[in-house]
């Protein structure tokens, strides 16, 4: 299709069907996990983090969860990976995270990142992005992550789980 | 050892050959780790964290970088690893990372947790840490945590790498 006049912009490139949409103020990413004993067990072999609250059920009990919980450190992994893998080539700036509730074995975790900001340096982009996950609608991690994206494309989720 | 008079505070003991140290402000936990080809690849296959600036080469120095880049929140992973291994049963609260510097295959990354600021809330300890970690005396990554200690009592590291 040949555009002309004031419509050929090449912004709108971006609305056809051959390339990705560009992200925008208010667009939400989203990955749901669930974890799994080996998951942990895999986490903690990478790490050498073996708290007994991740492993000792009997332990997480007596500090008052209702069972032994994901690392929290874990699940906020999950940020960095929606941003890289709808963004790849994006570097992490930063992260906060505010650790609000317990992540157990077996719940769905479901992250959502969602762009607050966004500004261009150097034909880079510096966004930043609200950084929550949720557990059956709970907010279990809030935070916020800064990340320069090579691009504004938001390619479609090319990894596996 | 018999104390007597205004020496024999119960403090003392935490002195003695039998029991642990307590954590005090100003006190620095250190933990050096020199990350490998395999961390990163355990660590993508944990996250689903593929992107390109941590496994090609000629894409990380394209952008900008010496060679591929060690992911970041593995590095950070450091800081509540060093905290759950001297105080087994710590729960997270929040934490905080600025990204300053890539770490690269081969770097020895040091973490350093020192802790700023203790109060016993409920027969607990809060306590807040400043997280540093560094490359060659660089600041690679900076930030804080705030954790909830079930003793000031600080074990010995009992993981392994």
């Amino acid at each position: 299709m040949v555009f002309s006049g004031r419509i050929a912009r090449p912004i709108a490139a971006s609305f056809s069907s051959t390339t990705n949409p560009l992200l925008k103020v208010g667009d939400v990413l989203r990955k749901p996990r669930t974890f799994n004993h080996l998951d942990l067990v895999n986490y903690a072999e990478l790490t050498s983090d073996y708290n007994p609250i991740h492993f000792d059920s009997g332990f997480a009990k007596e500090e008052g969860f209702e069972d032994r919980v994901v690392h929290g450190m874990l699940v906020a992994t999950l940020f960095p990976r929606v941003i890289a893998s709808h963004f790849p080539g994006a570097v992490y700036v930063s992260q906060s995270l505010q650790f609000k509730l317990p992540v157990y074995i077996g719940n769905e975790a479901v992250a959502e990142v969602k762009a607050l900001n966004i500004r261009e340096n150097k034909k880079r982009y510096l966004a930043k992005f609200s950084t929550k996950c949720f557990r059956d609608g709970d907010l279990v991690i809030d935070g916020e992550a800064l990340a320069i994206l090579p691009t504004l494309e938001i390619r479609e989720e090319p990894f596996g789980d």
